[in-house]
């Protein structure tokens, strides 16, 4: 059986085709600069194979149905992994925002199209994107199940205490406005690849989840159930982020409002995109920031200082809520690779029992790799994330 | 030697007159509503000994300078607790916000007038009233020396990776944004007064304070030195209070934006007044929300658990920022008083070897008191806070 996973921007689509018999990548791809002067495809055949192929277009591609039929002749073309696109049996696409109504994955239909369109205000920069991959989706693959997964369905097992703000009710009765939590896919992945490795059933796992990408999050998990999470309405709140702020005093708004006359959209936009890492120090690739560390950049410094210091008082506060914790996992781009960002992050847990084998905290992880010695009571590992395979499964088990 | 501490707000004037000799109240007083149409004033003479009396006030007291002289006459007229104002030795003026450069007790002159004004941006709510009530003090105190004590004082000492925000660095360097901590005055007296009851040396002293009443907050002290609080550049930011959100995603401006037309100022007014305890149930006195939990409110429930919840996730993160802890404190209105809030927020913690004794827990504390068992590996105390005679003692040791 072959799924087709799809992750739609407003002027993207990334696109994963799997073998869900061995769960094997047949190809993957990307599309880019839709609606520019210049779009780009890249296509890689096999990519996990010694006959991996790479191939590159560049072209105007006005619009996603452009875009994704480009895609569609190189997966079902000349050189493609299959013969016709009838070999696809389910299409799976990753939503961040499901709001509060989706959260199971859920065959696209009008209704969870119009759902998706309700919420475009919780989540302005990705649902309008997913939308329009989705409507092309459907257009060229009309007899194919189609499924939606959802980044904030891991976290919807949240109890009210940990998704509610302490704002006036109603923002809640009627707007839904309230925790969601993103990279619940990843987190989901890890948390139960974890429990599989260590061998404890997911449903008797206690685990914190350390997602450290370009946007970074955490997760507590207790007994198989996501219980708290550290995005928020938005995957603005929580961690600090290679562009994105994180956790800010919320009267900075109004300060910003007086003193420069800047709207929210100007500060949103401001922590968005022009702080976190790179606020702090004007980089925000973690191995610009270590080379610059070495150099003497203060700032490179207090950026790295800063972000550790913030992941060590979630892993403290997830702790704390946990009770006991079975292990600590890290993934994605900077927690697979980088291990300064690793050990300073952990650093001072001892005190909980967290001890790090820094020998093998120092290893790169393209397996999962557990950094803490034998006697720490908490273990902690690296575990690479994978969420195309994570949707590619949810897609295939729904459709069964 | 007789020190008067004044707290002066916007439209009123909080005042103590202490004898430091024995640490003793002479008289406290409130002048409310200035400015309004029936102004009050409230006098209490010896208020903790049995001879306490009471004097009430109501009329038009158009301003500071008004309500001052009022509340002078009371202190040294006919039934004055000293006979001529030349007995007061010394005065303190509680001061919010003292930005970055304001922190040690300063005598007031132009200097420290210019600097207050210059960061009301950062304290408007607050520094305006306070700069009303020293430059009456000056006027009719002019030969006695005027002390500031500034609220942020006791957090001057956090770390840059505790007080910097992932925000354009540009923001610190011209602005000052950054985590400033407030109830510093509260948080510095019980860390000290625990450390004398627990004895030990102050300098070697770990502990986690929490100050509970109408604004909320907590603070790490790692070796007599605060690391780390939880309000911010305002005091809005962190736990869960009366009125005040605390902790949100700071996208929620821009959402309302969108959807309500909010500017920020609408919202800051809302996170400030409107939310919190008050926001979640309806009240923000925690009796009430008790009593409400009584009769199955739900709202005033969820209020109580998000609350005591957000409590226990900065207590976990402090104590791993700490590495070892001596002690929690609890202290202020909720803190000294509610029993069920200290359970709530204790409860899970021990794992960390926190152990309540709820009997000793369940007592009202006049006193200090200690409600963590004899086998907690964390000594767990009430302390009732007093920051008036904190600022006197900060006070009279400036002056001598």
């Amino acid at each position: 059986m072959k799924v087709l996973v799809i992750n739609s921007g407003s002027s993207s689509i990334k696109y994963q085709l799997l073998d869900m018999n061995n769960e094997s990548v047949l190809c993957t791809g990307l599309v880019e600069r839709i609606g520019e002067e210049v779009g780009r495809l890249t296509h890689r055949i096999a990519p996990d194979t010694e006959d991996a192929k790479k191939i590159k277009l560049e072209q105007p591609i006005s619009d996603h149905e452009v875009g994704m039929t480009l895609a569609i002749d190189l997966i079902c073309g000349e050189n493609g992994v299959v013969k016709d696109k009838s070999e696809i049996a389910a299409i799976g696409h990753r939503i961040v925002h499901g709001g509060e109504k989706l959260h199971e994955p859920t065959l696209v239909d009008d209704a969870v199209v119009e759902e998706l369109e309700k919420i475009i205000p919780l989540a302005p920069l990705h649902n309008p994107g997913h939308l329009a991959g989705i409507r092309v989706a459907r257009h060229l693959f009309a007899d194919v199940p189609q499924v939606v997964v959802m980044d904030t369905a891991y976290h919807q097992t949240l109890p009210p205490k940990a998704y509610m703000y302490a704002l006036p009710y109603e923002l809640y009765d009627e707007m839904r406005i309230r925790r969601y939590g993103f990279h619940g896919t990843s987190h989901g992945f890890i948390a139960k690849e974890a429990a599989r490795i260590i061998g404890k059933s997911f449903e008797e796992f206690n685990c914190i989840t350390v997602h450290l990408g370009n946007g970074c999050s955490m997760t507590a998990t207790k007994e198989g159930k996501a219980i708290d999470t550290s995005m928020g309405i938005t995957p603005l709140e929580g961690l600090v982020m290679g562009t994105r702020s994180g956790d800010v005093d919320p009267a900075l708004h109004a300060l910003l409002a007086r003193t420069r006359n800047m709207t929210s959209e100007d500060v949103d936009r401001m922590l968005n995109k022009e702080s976190g890492l790179k606020g702090l120090c004007g980089m925000n690739d973690m191995r610009d920031i270590h080379a610059a560390i070495e150099m003497g950049d203060e700032k490179a410094k207090l950026a790295l200082d800063v972000q550790t210091y913030r992941n060590r008082k979630y892993i403290g506060s997830y702790m704390a809520v946990l009770g006991h914790v079975d292990a600590i996992i890290f993934t994605a781009g900077i927690g697979e690779n980088d291990y300064i960002v690793r050990r300073e992050s952990l650093k001072g847990l001892e005190c909980f029992g967290v001890k790090i084998d820094q020998m093998n905290n120092a290893q790169r992880a393209a397996e999962p790799l557990k950094i803490s010695t034998e006697d720490s009571s908490i273990e902690v590992w690296v575990i690479p994330t994978n969420e195309e395979l994570a949707i590619a499964r949810e897609t295939k088990n729904f459709v069964n």
